[in-house]
């Protein structure tokens, strides 16, 4: 294979050039600021994590894990989500902090194989997790901090999708017992949103007429809350009822938050993390395909750190917000250049210090003496302040011309 | 080999509790608007770079590299420093910008091996390159600045180390012609500040008795702008006689920056990156071993990504500086915490959204309607919010009870 060219990089990997830099600092800043007004204190786990133990929890396919040696001949990964990092940290280094416990994090996460899909291979998550909670009013809690972190990252027209994995379990146990592949294959149709597929694996199931068609009617369980009847009809499974039940109850908490006009249920949701137990939730900015956070119930994955407990979380998937919001005005043109020779150092040099503590940034810059000599103020105007006029709003002279 | 136990970590990784990573982002945040205001723009770049490229330019010892294939069976780095991707950056994204470019960063780096030594396997770096101006006055800027970041982390007792490895490098070149070897293993020495070690190395190799004075003269030559004169006299070679010119003049500027009070010359200093090719320098935190900062010159770097340009930068280790700040007075039990039940759940709620405006964390919280209707107000203050009191400044409560 052809070695790399100097200047490349590794497919899915992006540089964050200034005024992006920029935009990324300014949302992590205000949705990390937004988190701690609700009580989540930030936490930083490292990039590299075991294989055995956070690589293998994070549900995360094994193939879309960036994997590694360590010099014991150790596996490691490179953490592919938070989750299951703060897990850990909650089984152990907070053993002793009493639930619920409240923590937000911003950080960037790695999948090996996205890149060939046009996605990236490292991105950044900004959210939270409440661990030790096992409410309807923690799932609320939780989706309305999605909804205050997505305004407060500029994401202003956006739905949040709300399903619950328990809906289709208990659905799927009662008519697909025992068939466990079926099972796994239409949920897959699901994850990919593909109904045409999802209908034609199903006719071909050879099930009951009626039972078909309930499973057909899943596809139809999106809308408002009275999507939770319309489930009721279709079945009479406890876990399913029990599901839809618990949906309504988040949704009432919700209404009390005020923020339910942002939230649809969708009962087809399957949830991209295989460790969701209960309800789980996306949310869709307006004109943009793909989800900009998601979120839901985990509450097994504690208990595989030693410290059972019910958790709930979300993430916002902050580089694709990158893409929705619109950039502030640029700013990169507001500079003050200092101009100075070598004979007006110090008096150039104290000023730019004094105007850095205003908000401008100072640049400076020196001309040789023998220059300022030979050139005049007019000719240093029309060459050298001539051409940099648009990207300096002041520009400052200590020369012997001036 | 043992599997690792679920709540561990690989070695010379950190976890950073929420009073730490307050600690460390509020370091990032000054620091990095301290080199803003200097007309240092913020980049980010990716944490993996092709082995070929950014790998072998970085000049880490390739043992210290941690290193992965991606799914195409190329090589690729964990970054261990950030001068050299910003040199890749500088070198295609930025190639139609015009000199100087100024740029900030705050990042993790990796180092494979430093976990078994008690050090960090990966670590976070805060830092400048000035790519494009060959003056001794960007040197200067690029020290007074790193002196000014010291000060925004909250570093106040501190001394920066002024060297120049083109003083050794002509002394060697005099007196230890075609003996790299021996010249290795005397700036290894060096390096490690093992003098004794250097000694010994330096009577081992059959100089003559003046040579082996000079060579040992060396290590004499630290102290303040004066040392500059006692190295003159030791050497008349052209490379060592420029760069003392050229610390002279770099002190220059540092005297019209009035922060000379901070350097102290020592010639001893060979620099820890291979790229360094001029003046180097590092910072030391009063009673605190270990360099907090780093830097130096380095005008080879930038060709090897096919835009040839001298560049001066610096790098704060920022976990040391983590080390040496005190922390600001623990703010985590500034939190008001709100009780309801479930009768009162919107106005709980929505008076949770108003304080959140404020400045204080608002934390909501649950209790049964029966619980509320069981316990007096009295109860409630002895059991829960006794045992809540030491967390809480303010806790409002939205129940039967009141």
């Amino acid at each position: 294979m052809s070695k790399p060219k100097v200047f490349e990089k590794p497919s899915g990997l992006k540089d964050f050039l200034p005024d992006a830099a920029k935009q990324l600092r300014q949302i992590e800043r205000q949705v990390l600021a937004c988190m701690q007004r609700w009580g989540y204190s930030e936490i930083i786990t490292p990039t590299l994590e075991f294989y055995d133990t956070v690589g293998i929890a994070s549900s995360t396919e094994d193939r879309k894990l960036f994997k590694l040696l360590d010099r014991n001949g150790t596996m490691l990964v490179l953490r592919s989500d938070l989750t299951t990092p703060i897990a850990r940290v909650v089984a152990s280094l907070l053993k002793d902090q009493a639930f619920p416990i409240r923590l937000s994090y911003h950080a960037n996460v790695f999948r090996a194989i996205e890149a060939e899909a046009g996605r990236g291979a490292e991105f950044y998550q900004t959210g939270i997790e409440l661990v030790g909670d096992a409410s309807p009013e923690a799932d609320a809690e939780v989706i309305a901090l999605a909804i205050a972190s997505l305004k407060a990252a500029g994401v202003n027209r956006f739905k949040i999708a709300l399903g619950h994995v328990g809906f289709l379990n208990g659905l799927f146990q009662d008519l697909l017992a025992g068939r466990s592949d079926d099972e796994r294959m239409l949920k897959e149709y699901l994850i990919n949103r593909d109904y045409v597929g999802y209908r034609e694996k199903l006719s071909g199931l050879g099930l009951a007429l009626e039972e078909q068609q309930i499973l057909e009617g899943i596809l139809r369980l999106r809308g408002g809350i009275e999507t939770n009847d319309r489930a009721l009809q279709l079945t009479s499974n406890s876990l399913a009822e029990q599901s839809i039940r618990h949906l309504a109850e988040v949704w009432e908490v919700l209404d009390a938050y005020e923020v339910s006009e942002h939230v649809v249920i969708d009962l087809t949701m399957v949830g991209d993390f295989e460790y969701y137990t209960g309800m789980t939730f996306e949310g869709y900015a307006a004109d943009h395909g793909f989800p900009v956070c998601s979120g839901g119930r985990y509450d097994k994955l504690l208990s595989q750190f030693g410290r059972p407990a019910p958790a709930t979380g979300f993430a916002l998937k902050t580089n694709r917000i990158l893409e929705v919001v619109n950039p502030e005005t640029d700013q990169s043109a507001r500079k003050i250049l200092i101009i100075y020779d070598a004979d007006h150092r110090s008096e150039a040099l104290q000023q730019a210090i004094k105007l850095r503590s205003g908000s401008l940034p100072v640049i400076v810059e020196t001309v040789l003496v023998e220059e300022a000599e030979q050139v005049t103020t007019k000719q240093l105007d029309n060459d050298l302040i001539q051409f940099k006029h648009t990207e300096y709003n002041e520009i400052i002279k200590y020369t012997r011309g001036e």
